[in-house]
């Protein structure tokens, strides 16, 4: 079993725009990633492939195609992850198992047989992936986490990171002087 | 063991009037403290008291005050709350358990020594209750879901309701006619 990790290197996290400089998103997506790959390090899942071209799904969709062994794909925006969340994942029974993100977003999707589904991210996702499981016959666990669901995409998001985090994205946010005064104030 | 349940009557749900009248709002409210009894109701917390009068501390700090066996307190907008989520808050062996809501809150606090604790429920009370608990050597956990953590303060929030629901408040919010792009639309 292998995890993947999609990763956009140009221009991530634009909406973090009014908080953050160019430089500086760059730089905390690098450091989100790390959390990731700190997760994925420390759990039962050690292999893990960061994929960085086209476009979401044809990157992934790509990737999976030929695959007959399970694998988890994991959303690099997740600073909140833990070891525990990507074992008790992989260790369910289900043929998919679906982590919510805010906004019916997809954040960990596991598929016990990648070679027969085709992952779609946009809009809703999280539905769409239920649907296209249900279709399928697949059975689908719904993974029920608050620092899973927790991805960073606009400035109050990074509220949750300070609160809860401690990992190398929270402490690029010290670093560089953001706290939650300064988030509630400009949003 | 009981549970409480704070409960504002008056002009309850303000930041939803971008999206429902006062009317609306009132039965919204109802609506989700029926979901939120309803989980109690097939949890193994059977007794329970709705809490109507003053400020939420002052109302909460006076019903504790001298109660020497365990309680747990409970949000009235968590629509998504499911009985197996207070088995596993009031089944753990810590002095204290908090489970987070969005942007610093606190959405289900479980105390086992309600006389030894005052809950302060303004400004990221998360981390409040965290540190009053430290302060008095009590062992803290933190109940990590997300359908806990999502409480019904901003319209965007309906969004996770007609996403994840499936009680009297997300069946409210259809008889209404509020959709996904209703809510998308008018943020």
């Amino acid at each position: 079993m292998k995890a993947i990790i999609p990763f956009k290197m140009e221009n991530a996290k634009s909406r973090l725009s009014p908080l953050l400089s160019a430089l500086e998103r760059k730089e905390f997506a690098e450091r989100m990633l790390e959390d990731v790959i700190h997760a994925l390090d420390n759990s039962v899942v050690r292999k893990y492939e960061v994929l960085t071209g086209g476009t979401l799904d044809d990157a992934i969709n790509g990737a999976i195609r030929d695959v007959q062994t399970p694998i988890l794909i994991v959303m690099p925006d997740l600073p909140l992850i833990q070891p525990r969340h990507i074992n008790e994942v992989v260790g369910s029974s289900a043929d998919v198992v679906i982590a919510p993100g805010r906004g019916g977003g997809t954040n960990l999707l596991f598929l016990r047989e990648p070679h027969l589904f085709k992952v779609q991210y946009h809009n809703t996702s999280f539905l769409r992936h239920v649907q296209i499981a249900q279709d399928r016959g697949m059975s689908v666990d719904i993974y029920d986490s608050f620092f899973v669901s927790t991805d960073m995409d606009v400035p109050e998001d990074l509220v949750e990171l300070l609160i809860h985090g401690t990992g190398a994205a929270a402490r690029y946010l010290c670093e560089i002087d953001v706290t939650i005064s300064t988030i509630s104030g400009r949003d």
